[in-house]
């Protein structure tokens, strides 16, 4: 599987594409859901033929229409269905029989309603497959091209020529957001509500958008994933060139619980989604309205190549604001160079400040707010971005209209034609300098200003933190451009040896000495350990290891040996090695041990393999200990796992100072920590079977992590197969 | 000090009430930001008399004005200035020889200028105290009171009779956020600009808007607290009964260096702030947006009783992701029990969801959304609150218009006739059912039922996620105002051996025996120990405590024991301790030690004393070990601790399933960590010279917290003032 390199590899272009569409399930009667979306693709502007399918009426919305699809005077490349549930399958026959490649199926009823409906899904995807049909939804609520007017939605789309790309499992973010994009000045390029994701799913759409040219940004709202595996792989490879943008709900229960009851999505925890996203490149969001205005803005505006940020306003609170948001996020709002800061001092007032943030105070010309200051910025190497609060004109007049009219002569609109203010030049900065410039603002549509910047496409947005909000986006996209590729290709075979110790041990399941040399076969660090069965054997090893020693209890069986009085540390002597050795012998059904090399560290870690249905291996690193249960500071990544991601597991911890020199302690060997995650996400892919591993505690002796101990926990599956998928 | 219980106690009452207004600074210049200011007042629909003091001019704005302070026919209660900055001394010293008690000082060019400004400021302090005047800002942008229309901002109100009170470190949001406020549905009740405080502060406000019946929520804009004591215990007290909204910045360095620039606030650390407004009740935003749309629900709606919330939509996206939301703030969207789902059931179509969220997907009758549903969930004993996303009317409609107008007669006013829907039923019932009740709609003021909404006060956000999170605040201040009122009155006198420790210690400090006994002498928990200086005392100290036992190098000038191998742990026997007193003797310059009982426990925390400026002692508690360090997760409040501080310290842990039965672990002793906090907060108000108290490790012993060790720094200051002080 690869990104196609052209939009037309993918299903869905000639879905936004289509030079003719049938549309069943539209008539005359205005206040239908179909005769609306059929209305919205009519008077839309889209240039490609429209036929209507429909019983009895002669003309729907001004155009012939026909009584059935075999009625159709051609064979339509798109055909729109919003008709009752049980129409579905006889019309994707009919459109099947004629040749028809593509649909949009709008109709609801199927698996989001339960068993009945799950089966009639199943049946529709047979159905079209056989005709080599490949369909959206069911249960969606259709798709917008805004190049070509495509539009077949219930909302009449008012921006065009956008650059922002959406696909989203509800409806509602697709079609009923209009208003809302407008006011806020987001125009998109293209927009796919997926609906049941019967056939095309989410990914396709990733993989859609990522080669559209005219998406420059690629915005999510996922309520689950079905195909896990590819979605990583997808987005891993559109998100180092255009920028995913992600809302994720349904992690929880009532969260899912709606989720299954209108789309039937499988909605997994939380955290499972995070660790994906981030292994993937997506930059995860709270809102749709992040989804919506943050995608926007990384659409329209050049990337930003370093953290410094200048920040311009005119007054005090919304330049705190803006720094201290950017600060939070790991952006800087560097003081300025005297003399950057004399440049700018020139063009202030005495009592404005020529720092950074620049604060021109209330009741400035608003030509050094909005050209004069911002040229200097743009032109700096001292700056990476610019966020600019307070530019405004016909917004404060409008307002003060009614009051200044008293004593004025003027009518408003002379008023507002000498007031409005030249914005050409700014907006042409971002692309001239190839940097990012986000505008905060209070006003709304009523001015001049607002109006100007949605139409030139410079993202503005109502409150200075959201400004900065999306900056911080701009930094974590530069971040994801800037990891090292170095996603393994392919997994490999597994170590013979390590094949060996799993065909071994059986349906047994592995002791813990099978895990430590399995892991060791990977080349994962572990202590000098031997397996003895007597006293003589355990005094011999404790000598060649040389004391202190650990001795174990060894067995498949024992998961608890802590617990069960199983495990003796730190043996000084051959004497406490006797009495520790004929104490366990005591307790029934200790067929063998292990005597082990004691290993000294002051910090502990673990790592481990867990699986979720739905899900790749997932790899895991934590604290261990007491702590990493009770913090719950874990980081995760999917198998198969790249270094980068290692590093990015470990960076991932909130405690991730503890793995740098700390308090005396030498700096854990990343290098050698990444291996052994790579190794055990190589090991999930190469042993399907193997359920759980676990590792801890990973003891950090003078920098280097050694598995202490280990659980491998046999499920079910079988070992061949395995090896057999994973190459 | 106490928060007066009627509004007129607050200087602030007459400056917002005044029968009559001088203004200086305004003019027949349209242009100037001292003539709007005066505009706005002169049109606003303020009906008290106002007076404009102008050199030349016989009228400004239509209305007689005065050469001088001196010519005015009356005392003014308020005076306005918006003046050069030589000129405000005088016109202070002409007021004040008039009678005039109250001033807004608009003025800039003081405190935020530097040196020169700062003792100019502290002169104007000085001129208004000697003539009783108490004044606002200088470097302030104005105030603004919806009830009598007085509005003497450069903002011309448009919304009025609210009920959110703002008071703001940055002129902007009061002065500027007009359009955005009316966009957005919020209306003020009182809109202060402190500027500079070098009168009139915040907490003068929070005190004001407290008191004010008008206001029934408080929104806060802070860069930096200048009388945190008092805040805390004014916010506290107000906190109890209205909610209290705050955004605090400053807490970066860029931010701090823009709060210097514009206000001169002091900043302090982020942390100390959530410290501090978590222990005062008021609820931390992160954004202004917040401050107002949270703000205005809280003021608008009645208060949540509980932590159930019904979500209604039609539509699953927004109604998922609401129930995400609420999810993650701890509300519940808990499954309606089945009679209350088959009566909702029979008011949706078939495949529609009766689950909570409820779910009606696209198309509906509106009234099933805005009337019949609501009113079910309002009446029903399993519904705390409710969200509703989705209805609507003309937004719709407007956008549709052009393209339905080509097949219909209806002009778009009689289509909205039409269509507009009745939300008389459903605004009344948050009221009458004592329940809040938020609406999400990505609708704006184009749509009747949005602007409906604003006109009946019901809090309504532009994304489904804000009203989840404004859901939150409500659920947040139940938890404020469920928190028991154990607030101590007094903090006492030191224990008498205390003083007596302290007094002992001089300026040599206190060594570690010290400390603990000082701890003792507060009820804080140590472990038996024995102060000796002879092999022969340690010896009979060991015997006695019991083996095993801890060996320590005791000096006030020691103060890294272990790094500097003065400390023995586990000392088993009379030989051992031995050889480790004589190995320690060896080392120069010990002329002490400590024999001590060895303490047995999995658990360490740390707890101390830290003071910062400009705040009271702040009283710690954390992790102890390596890992309060790396993760940073401590907990702050601020002296003196109630037993509610002191447990909140405890659940505001990050780790905080530590301090529970954990692992086969007892639960910590609550109540036994608990009075070593609140016993810290009183030390350190008896004892303002000592300027740290660091306990690391607390051991806890079978759930008991025991110091195993205490560091008591001694700084500057009088132990017999702060004893003083301290009554």
């Amino acid at each position: 599987m690869s990104v196609p390199t052209r939009a037309y590899d993918n299903p869905i272009e000639t879905m936004m594409n289509p030079a003719s569409i049938a549309f069943v399930g539209a008539s005359n009667n205005l206040t239908t859901m179909g005769t609306i979306q059929c209305l919205n693709l009519v008077t839309g502007g889209y240039t490609g033929e429209v036929l209507p399918v429909h019983p009895t009426e002669p003309e729907v919305l001004g155009l012939k229409a026909y009584p059935s699809v075999d009625a159709l005077p051609k064979t339509p490349e798109l055909a729109v269905l919003v008709v009752p549930t049980r129409l579905v399958l006889e019309l994707v026959e009919a459109f099947g029989r004629i040749g028809t490649k593509r649909m949009v199926i709008v109709t609801a009823g199927f698996r989001e309603t339960g068993d009945d409906g799950r089966s009639l899904e199943q049946t529709l995807v047979e159905r079209a497959r056989h005709y080599g049909i490949r369909f959206l939804g069911p249960n969606c609520l259709g798709i917008v091209n805004t190049s070509n007017r495509l539009n077949i939605t219930v909302g009449p789309v008012q921006d065009f020529d956008g650059a922002l790309g959406i696909a989203s499992q509800s409806g509602t973010y697709v079609a009923q957001v209009v208003s809302y994009l407008h006011r806020n000045g987001v125009a998109l390029s293209k927009a796919i509500s997926v609906g049941n994701e019967a056939d095309i799913n989410i990914v396709d759409c990733i993989e859609y958008l990522g080669a559209d040219e005219r998406t420059k940004a690629i915005g999510l709202y996922i309520e689950g994933i079905k195909d896990v595996g590819r979605f990583l792989e997808t987005a891993s490879l559109v998100s180092r060139d255009k920028p995913i943008v992600a809302q994720y709900v349904g992690g929880s229960e009532a969260g899912a619980r709606s989720c299954a009851s209108h789309t039937g999505a499988m909605a997994g925890p939380a955290h499972l989604y995070e660790a994906l996203f981030e292994q993937a490149g997506v930059i995860q969001v709270e809102s749709i309205e992040d989804v919506y205005r943050i995608g926007s803005a990384l659409a329209t505006q050049p990337r930003l190549k370093g953290r410094r940020i200048a920040v311009l306003t005119n007054s005090g609170g919304p330049g705190t604001a803006i720094a201290n948001t950017c600060d939070r996020l790991g952006l800087e709002v560097p003081e300025f160079s005297p003399g950057l800061k004399e440049r700018i001092a020139e063009l202030i007032p005495g009592h404005a400040s020529a720092k950074n943030p620049i604060d021109l105070t209330f009741h400035m010309d608003m030509k050094v707010l909005s050209e004069e200051i911002p040229s200097i910025l743009f032109e700096s190497e001292e700056v990476d971005g610019v966020i600019i609060h307070g530019i405004m004109d016909t917004g404060f007049l409008d307002l003060l209209y009614p009051a200044v009219s008293r004593f004025m002569n003027e009518t408003k609109e002379q008023l507002f034609e000498a007031m409005s203010i030249g914005l050409d030049r700014l907006v042409a900065m971002p692309s001239t300098h190839g940097k990012p410039l986000l505008i905060s603002s209070f006003f709304g549509l009523e001015d001049h200003c607002v109006r100007t910047f949605h139409e030139r496409r410079i993202p503005t947005f109502d409150a200075p933190e959201k400004a900065a909000r999306a900056m911080g986006a701009f930094l974590r996209h530069l971040e994801i451009r800037n990891r090292p590729v170095d996603r393994q290709g392919r997994i490999g075979s597994p170590p013979e040896e390590a094949t060996a110790i799993v065909k071994r041990a059986g349906g047994a399941g592995l002791d813990e000495y099978d895990a430590k040399a399995l892991l060791r076969s990977y080349g994962i660090p572990t202590p000098v350990e031997v397996r003895v069965s007597t006293l003589a054997a355990a005094r011999e090893a404790a000598r060649s290891i040389g004391f202190p020693v650990a001795l174990k209890a060894c067995a498949p069986e024992i998961r608890h040996k802590t617990e069960l009085g199983l495990v003796r540390l730190g043996i000084a002597s051959e004497d406490e090695l006797e009495r520790a050795y004929r104490s366990m012998s005591e307790r029934a059904g200790v067929p063998g041990f292990i005597v082990a090399e004691m290993l000294r560290g002051e910090r502990e870690l673990m790592a481990g393999v867990t699986r979720h249905p739905g899900f790749p291996p997932c790899v895991v690193l934590g604290l261990g200990g007491v702590f990493a249960e009770a913090l719950e500071d874990i980081s995760s990544r999917f198998a198969p796992l790249s270094a980068t991601d290692a590093h990015g597991m470990m960076d991932g911890l909130r405690s991730s100072r503890l793995l740098g020199p700390f308090r005396g302690m030498k700096a854990v060997d990343r290098v050698a920590l990444s291996n052994i995650l790579v190794a055990l996400g190589r090991l999930a892919l190469h042993f399907p079977h193997i359920a759980e591993v676990d590792l801890n505690p990973i003891i950090v002796v003078d920098g280097s992590p050694i598995v202490a101990d280990a659980l491998v926990v046999l499920g079910e599956g079988d070992t061949e197969k395995g090896i057999e998928n994973a190459r």
